[in-house]
């Protein structure tokens, strides 16, 4: 495979790699304010599939959009102890609206618990009220000190769900149940195997009972935090008065959910399939599936690629024609940077042959085809592309995946072939400590399907609790 | 017709009616910062339901979506002269980060036409990679003293489309093709009628060249901007230094267009279409367009419930069962407050003849229908409601809007039975000055089809320029 001039190669330079890819398959820009990008438009449609998916399964379970303001007013902020300890040192604030200064600084939202519990406090008076369940999409913001385009920004994409909920059970179920629909987005759209499990409680969110976590493997062995989905029990609904009347008359504390994922997926696309040549999109979230390149603009060849973008286009497949003048070569390697799924070549030898070349982005395979046979061979080929894009970053997961018995272990892997370290561990938030030494390793989360690996914990050697995940983060 | 008890006439208080209707449909609710509302589940499926209309049309038109940053520095916004003293005076600032000042400060967008002309300067580079034909769905900021739910508030949902052109003319087209999309939007899916037409000078956008814009008239004869798109020219391009290599491969500065329209249109809606019962929904972007009622929840009533919502829902009908167990005239009330344009009635005495009832929410009119003919009769009616609410609306704009020939008769009219007042100016800006005078009155447009109705400027008696449209304005 010939490695394409304008970026480094992944495995010379991730770091590097990656914002070459970023710049040259045109995703982001920096803006003029540190850790702020552009999302130019091919990550935008990126994004915009990813939340076509998501939308649609929260609305197919019941869930409606709203739109809550983007300031909240310090005093609100400070209402859950836990929550602004969390996230006060890192938020935005403004003080000055026109020329004057405001009587009491705003922060612009950095997750929205706060607006949607004073809201559900004035929604919610009775059980027949119940479930509330809403969804927002908008930016929030956060004010981090390294910064890098998707992974981590100041300001970035997200959706946040909240509901309230009658009992525990419900909150609960539907904690649950919006994990698993971002397990499916991530493994049947994006292609990207990932681990699901429970936070430890130190890693948990900032005022929940508990956090629900979708953590993904990228490339280089470093881990990311994919999407969570948290219980909250009746800790917020406590201090916000979120009351209702319930089934035997009587006042009760809501019981809450939450749940988000963020345009930092689009950094986990780029990261898990990426190559040398650029970009590899999974086709199901591909802005365009299938690009119809001409390799001389003759007539036939012109009209030849006409009908097939028709043909496919009515099968329903996000296709388009590149008829520019640019040389066959150049146009290969642009829509390879671009990581478009399939590329269909049509020249004029071709025809004469009444077939037309097929290439596929993951493998860089390439195979003829008959001019008759291009919609059903392209409908396959995308599928196959997505299970071979998701049996590849499998594979390579299990691969940097590691069951360690010891510190001495857990070391020499975190230090020269970082990935999913498991272990056994006691429970205890000082273990958890210890094993940050090593690089900054987290726990990632305690997996629903915990195996018993061993008796003791791998770093004070007490009777194990559990098996979690390690690994160090984006 | 009887009036429904929760809300106030709108002939009797205006305001106060709509503030009514925006709390007990359920539409909005005030937040804890002054200005900032709360888009409930209602209102902001009515938004989607617009951006829909809106978005499928500018992707048709090729444009493509992207994301902008919502902080602007300080320095960056000052770069356009007049666009500065537009906007700084109504900005919210972020000053601190984190628990640290910022070196400079940051507003928060109310328009992003700095942060666009900042991205294609670096985008752009040859007239190949013209023209662009971007926009984004966020929201803005403004930091506005009299606020009212989605006619004026402080946060705002909107989209703004901005693009860069090689030459002069395709500039000038889309600013006036993107204006007839928001006519199309206003005409035949809100069912408002508008005026189209330019702005003067004084108030065009702040570092426009010429300001397009739509205009409508509320039931109370007061006029409301609701959408605007901007010629540019070489306006924002110079100082932001937007250039490109054009064919004759000499450096040039794009022209520009912008365009936008926000949730203000939802106050519109209301503003234009509601009554003393509540809400009217346009069919077209109502979230629910039929509901169906039962009178009593036996077996055979719900089973045929159930069926004609299958079978509506399968012919493209938003349509939903009520089988609550309140009564039927509560349900009425319930689904008339929010509008909905069609009621399906059924009752077990309705089932025994093979009927339904069906009632039209803009004329409150009922009608027995058959259970077999309840698909198309449906279909026909939705058609029927929107042509029906355009007429009105039409209707009572033509008996609202005045010719005026002198001061006293604006006067006169504008005091006591507020419209559009067309009448003759001669172009000066003291003239415009002196008509706001008369309660604030200014001018709307210079309509694109202007006629001749007399020789003299109402205000100073010289020789007219153009025929206007004068109102006062949300």
């Amino acid at each position: 495979m010939i490695k394409n001039k304008l970026i480094t190669s992944r495995d010379e330079d991730f770091a590097k790699w990656y914002t070459d890819i970023v710049k040259q398959a045109h995703l982001a820009m920096y803006s003029g304010v540190k850790g702020c990008i552009v999302f130019e438009p091919y990550s935008y449609a990126i994004w915009e599939n990813m939340q076509k998916v998501l939308d649609t399964k929260f609305k197919e379970l019941g869930h409606e959009n709203v739109y809550m303001p983007m300031f909240i007013p310090e005093s609100l902020l400070k209402k859950e102890g836990e929550h602004v300890k969390g996230f006060a040192p890192e938020v935005a604030w403004v003080t000055q609206g026109g020329s004057s200064p405001l009587d009491e600084k705003l922060c612009v939202r950095p997750t929205s618990e706060t607006l949607f519990c004073e809201y559900y406090a004035k929604a919610v008076s009775s059980y027949r009220d119940l479930p509330k369940l809403c969804n927002q999409w908008c930016s929030v913001v956060r004010w981090e000190k390294n910064t890098r385009p998707f992974l981590r920004t100041r300001e970035f994409l997200w959706q946040e769900g909240h509901t309230a909920h009658e009992t525990a059970k419900e909150a609960e179920e539907e904690t649950l149940r919006m994990l698993n629909v971002y397990k499916d987005l991530f493994e049947n759209y994006l292609a990207i195997p990932v681990i699901v499990g429970k936070k430890t409680e130190k890693e948990k969110f900032a005022g929940a009972e508990y956090t629900l976590t979708v953590e993904a493997l990228m490339y280089d062995g470093i881990s990311l935090q994919s999407a969570t989905s948290h219980y909250f029990g009746q800790k917020f609904s406590k201090p916000f008065d979120v009351k209702f009347l319930n089934r035997q008359n009587q006042l009760e504390h809501v019981y809450q959910s939450s749940w988000g994922t963020t345009s930092r997926m689009i950094g986990a696309v780029i990261m898990v399939h990426g190559d040398d040549n650029g970009l590899v999109l999974p086709p199901r979230i591909a802005p365009k599936q299938v690009v119809i390149v001409t390799i001389k603009n003759t007539e036939e060849v012109l009209a030849a690629a006409k009908k097939l973008e028709a043909e496919l286009k009515e099968a329903g497949v996000r296709v388009f024609v590149d008829d520019s003048e640019k040389s066959a070569g150049f146009k290969f390697a642009e829509h390879e940077m671009k990581g478009v799924p399939v590329r269909i070549e049509i020249g004029p030898r071709d025809l004469t042959e009444n077939k037309v070349t097929l290439a596929r982005r993951d493998t860089n395979e390439k195979m003829d085809c008959t001019l008759g046979d291009v919609k059903n061979k392209t409908l396959t080929l995308l599928d196959d592309i997505h299970n071979n894009m998701f049996e590849t970053a499998l594979k390579r997961n299990q691969s940097k995946t590691y069951i360690c018995k010891t510190m001495e272990q857990a070391k020499e892997i975190i230090n020269n072939k970082p990935g999913f370290i498991r272990a056994m561990w006691c429970g205890d938030e000082e273990c958890e400590l210890k094993m940050k030494e090593l690089r900054g390793m987290k726990s990632r989360c305690i997996p629903f399907k915990e195996e018993h690996l061993s008796d003791t914990c791998i770093v004070c050697g007490k009777k194990a609790k559990h098996e979690v995940y390690w690994g160090i983060q984006y």
